[in-house]
Formats: C-alpha cells, sequence, structure tokens
C-alpha cells in the first residue's frame, strides 16, 4: 500500500499532483487550507483541511494520515511578496516539524519541493550538485536550509528522498499577476500587456508536467535534488510572441513597460538529465502546445464569468 | 532599556551568561525546563518556565517577555546522543519560530549559538568566513542551517545579530561524561581515569570565559559568526596531565583505554581575532588556573555529598 500526503494540495502545483499520483496507485491524501478544485474526476482523494502554519498542525496531520510516502508543497507564494515574507520562517519550521513527524510513523519515502532560487543564478546553466548555490532571497535561504538538514537527517535515518527544483511554471490556475497568465489575460480582453524588456532567457514547463514529474519522482528511488526543468532556452520576448499568436493583438504587447531589476539574471535554464535519464521522465507539453492548452483554459474562464 | 532573553538559561553555558549581563545592565529574563542554579547572588534576574519544544511556546514566551535582546542558547545537548537525534529539528524549529517572533517585537539585537561543528574540521584551524563550512552531523547541519536562514532574515530585516561559536569548553556543572569532568571526578574519587589516546589538539576555553563572552558579544555591535576560542592549541593528553598535576593519581591515567572515531580530526582551533579585537573580549582564565578552579569546584561538590 503507498498513502501519499501532499501538502499545498490545493495550490498551484499541488491540484496537478493528484491525478497523476492517483494514476500511479497512491491513495492520495489532499491537505490544504482550502479543497482542491478543478481535478479530473477520476482522481480520487481523501481532503485535510490543514493550516500547517499553526503551532502542532504539521505533527497532527501526519498522525491523522500516516502516510507512506509525503510530498510536501505547502509554502507562501504571494506574487511579489514570498521572496523576502517572514512567512518562510514559518514555512521551514513548519517542514521541519512534518519531516520528523513523517519519520516517527515510519514513512518511507519523501519528496519536497525546493526552488531553482537555490543556485546561484551568475551561473546561469543549473545542474544539480555542481552548480554553486547561493540563494539571494529569504525564500531560497529558507529552502536551502531546509534542504541542508533534510539531506542529513534522511541518511542519518534511512529516509529515502528526493528534493524537486522547479524552473520557470505557467498554465491553468496560475496566478494573474504572474507573467504569462499577466499577458493572456490581458492581450484575451484587448487591453495593453506590459512586460519587461524580454530578453532574459528561461526555462519554462506547463504545471500539469511539473505536477506528472513530481509524482513520478516520488514514485522512483532516485535520491537529493532533481531539477523540474525542459532544458529549453527561450526568451521572454519569444515566449510573448507565441502567446501573441494565439490571441492576437501584437499591438498590445508593450515590451520594456515594466523595467527589470538590475540582479535579473541574463539565462537560468535547469539541465534537466537526472529527470529524464534517472526519473525517466518527459514532458507531455512542448511551449507551443503548453501555451495553447494554457491559452484556451483562459477563454473557457471568459466564457465562463459571461 | 536592555531586556535581554536568555534560553537555555539553566544548561551548562546558559547559568554562566546571567551575572555578566546584568553587570552590563541587562534586565536579564532566563528561560529553561527548570531554574537556573548555582548562580551568583548579584545575578538578579526574572526567571521563566519554558518548554520550547511545545507548540507555540518560542512565540509565546517572546510575547511575554518582549526582550530587546535575544541570547538564544537553548539546545539539545545529552552527551553521545545529540549529535545526530531528531530534537537537532525540533530545536531548529522552535529557534526558526523565536527569531521570527523576536522581530516581531521589534527585538533589536540577537546573539544565537552555533558550533564549531559547523566547520569542516579537515581544515583544523577554523576562522570565520575564511573556514569551509561541512558539518558531519545533524547536529552541525542543524546549527548551520538556522545559520544560514538567520543571515539572510536579519540583513533582510535590519535586525542586528551575531553567531557565537564555541569551542571545547570545561569548567564548573560540566556533565560528568564529558572528558574534563569525567577525569577529574574520576581522579579525585581515585579510580581510573580511562581517555583516549590523547593526541588530539583542541582548543579549550573555561565555561565562565564562554558566558562573559557571550554577554561581551551580545553587548557589541559585532555581526555575523564569531568564534568563541582561546587560540591556544593543547593536546588532550596534556590537559590530563594538567589535571593530574591537581588532583594527583598519574597512575591512575589510562590513555588509550577509549578508542577514538577513526573520524577524529588531529587539530580543530578556533583563531580568536574577531573575539578578541572585535569585540574586545580576552578570557579571565588561562587552562591552568581554569583547571585549578574546576578542580576546586569539583572539590566542593564532593565535601557537600559527604
Amino acid at each position: 500500500m503507498k498513502r501519499v500526503l501532499v501538502t499545498g494540495a490545493a495550490g498551484f502545483i499541488g491540484r496537478f499532483t493528484l491525478a497523476p499520483l492517483a494514476t500511479r496507485g497512491f491513495e492520495v491524501h489532499a491537505a490544504d487550507l482550502r479543497r482542491p478544485e478543478g481535478i479530473s474526476a477520476d482522481a480520487a482523494f481523501v481532503y485535510h483541511q490543514a493550516d500547517l502554519l499553526a503551532p502542532g498542525a504539521p505533527l497532527e496531520l501526519i498522525k491523522t494520515v500516516v502516510p507512506t510516502h509525503l510530498l510536501h508543497l505547502a509554502w507562501y507564494s504571494t506574487p511579489g511578496l514570498y521572496w523576502n515574507a517572514s512567512e518562510n520562517l514559518g514555512f521551514l519550521a513548519a517542514s521541519v516539524e512534518l519531516l520528523r513527524g513523517f519519520h516517527q510513523v515510519e514513512g518511507r519515502r519523501a519528496v519536497i519541493i525546493g526552488s531553482c532560487a537555490e543556485y546561484d543564478w551568475e551561473h546561469g546553466y543549473c545542474t544539480e550538485g555542481v552548480t554553486p548555490l547561493a540563494p539571494s532571497t529569504l525564500y531560497g535561504a529558507a529552502k536551502d536550509a531546509l534542504r541542508r538538514v533534510t539531506d542529513r537527517y534522511a541518511s542519518g535515518n534511512g529516509l529515502s528522498w528526493a528534493w524537486a527544483r522547479p524552473f520557470f511554471l505557467y498554465g491553468p490556475h496560475e496566478h494573474p499577476k504572474r507573467l504569462v497568465a499577466s499577458l493572456i489575460t490581458a492581450l484575451l480582453a484587448r487591453q495593453p500587456a506590459p512586460m519587461s524588456h524580454g530578453r532574459q532567457i528561461r526555462d519554462l514547463m506547463h504545471v500539469a508536467d511539473v505536477g506528472a514529474a513530481l509524482a513520478a519522482l516520488l514514485d522512483s528511488t532516485v535520491q537529493g535534488p532533481v531539477n523540474i526543468a525542459s532544458g529549453g532556452p527561450i526568451s521572454l520576448a519569444a515566449v510573448a510572441n507565441q502567446i501573441v499568436e494565439l490571441t492576437g493583438g501584437a499591438d498590445l504587447l508593450r515590451p520594456g513597460a515594466i523595467s527589470a531589476p538590475a540582479s535579473d539574471p541574463p539565462l537560468v535554464v535547469g539541465n534537466p538529465r537526472r529527470l529524464n535519464e534517472e526519473v525517466g521522465f518527459k514532458p507531455r507539453f512542448d511551449l507551443e502546445a503548453g501555451l495553447a492548452d494554457t491559452v484556451e483554459w483562459w477563454r473557457a474562464q471568459k466564457r465562463e464569468v459571461r
């Protein structure tokens, strides 16, 4: 029997892990502040209302579910605020308690979500175990701290674990302030779509592929950090142009209307070798198909609002 | 007004911080599971019974005291067990909550106790910001993780902070299983005093000096990691011989009776430059005087037992 506890299950990534986990034979227990919505009907799961920041809540949740597997996604993620919010400390503490509880109930394997923000972005191309780690934000530092202590705790206690580092995501249910969602919603509404200069090279993955990759990683025996990345470099300007091809409104795009911070790195791309070869996962969407899926979802949202 | 909250105040180090803090004009609030004992009478303090591992306890303690200064010493420290106990995770989580609460009540300056075990001991001579960090235990990893996240949180929130790294301590109230205490108690009782080969070079400081150094560090504006070290290398065999000069019983010393682990580093010594020059602290005891003071304390304990 494989019973997984998914924290942050109603979040942008979390909701896309539930169906792939169920498909892989997991009994899925989904925990979050609110019930996950918009999940395909064949993804059976048990919902647990939980606020991991409440004192004692992580251990209580673990003892309620008694999972064999843990997929820990819950974190503070309000766009613009999460980089340096003190909630990062709260989630670090809650994560540590969750991990400790998971081992207490004899959990077998944990996958915890980290971030490409752990890497020193001066290096641009990020490979696990090679590229130096130098988080420049409290968010990155808290994830980095959690990974370090998890590594030592897991190796000392015979706990199987992996650490997922997603890069740049887009897809249905994305927060409307994030880049891809903001461009699509503006263009579909025939309004000006501001963005930065767009020369930044990034690594994008559709959130449904991220969810499926996490399920595959949890269901594997791969240990340690694993980039959840496509490995395909693309400029944000090229992303915007692909969106325009789907939505129209080339005249509405406003590159340069938002100033990019001086610290914005020119290139951040993940090496996907571990994910592709060791986990054996390949994404379903290329960027063109992924953006088409995403534009279609936003169009359906607009129709529903009417 | 300077009001300091000392956690772990009844511990080996904690009890030696209370008098120096009071002397420096701090209103001292001492928190621990039990009331600190054996404190000199002129060290006024308010005692708070607190178990930092209880859910919600760190924030509650902070809100009760509302300190301007924090000296955070509490940690799991049972000899032989603390290196890899899961309590390290509990104290990491509690420490993070304490730090967050301290900033919430507008605390001004925090000193948190780390460990020389954060350093890569292959390098032997340890200098802050120079010697690589590579903790090989869960204890070291948890301290390392706490320091990393504290550094980022403090710099992002204008919080003054320092990170104290004690080396090897001895003195009154030491746990009888630790080296100096075990040798003194055996020799005073005229019993065999086993130890390892004794060729390890270490850096020892009397715990009263460690306590005074922490008070000085808290009362300074020095930022970041600071070794709490004497800088004076001495072999454990030489330490044992100095003890024998005070206690007698050279024939009872059993070097080699305890096997040293293969990983036992030949030399671990702290560079004391930051402590001496930036903090302006000099220890009161040299090793000879410190051991004499310690032997005298153990003798007094024996008399009391009679």
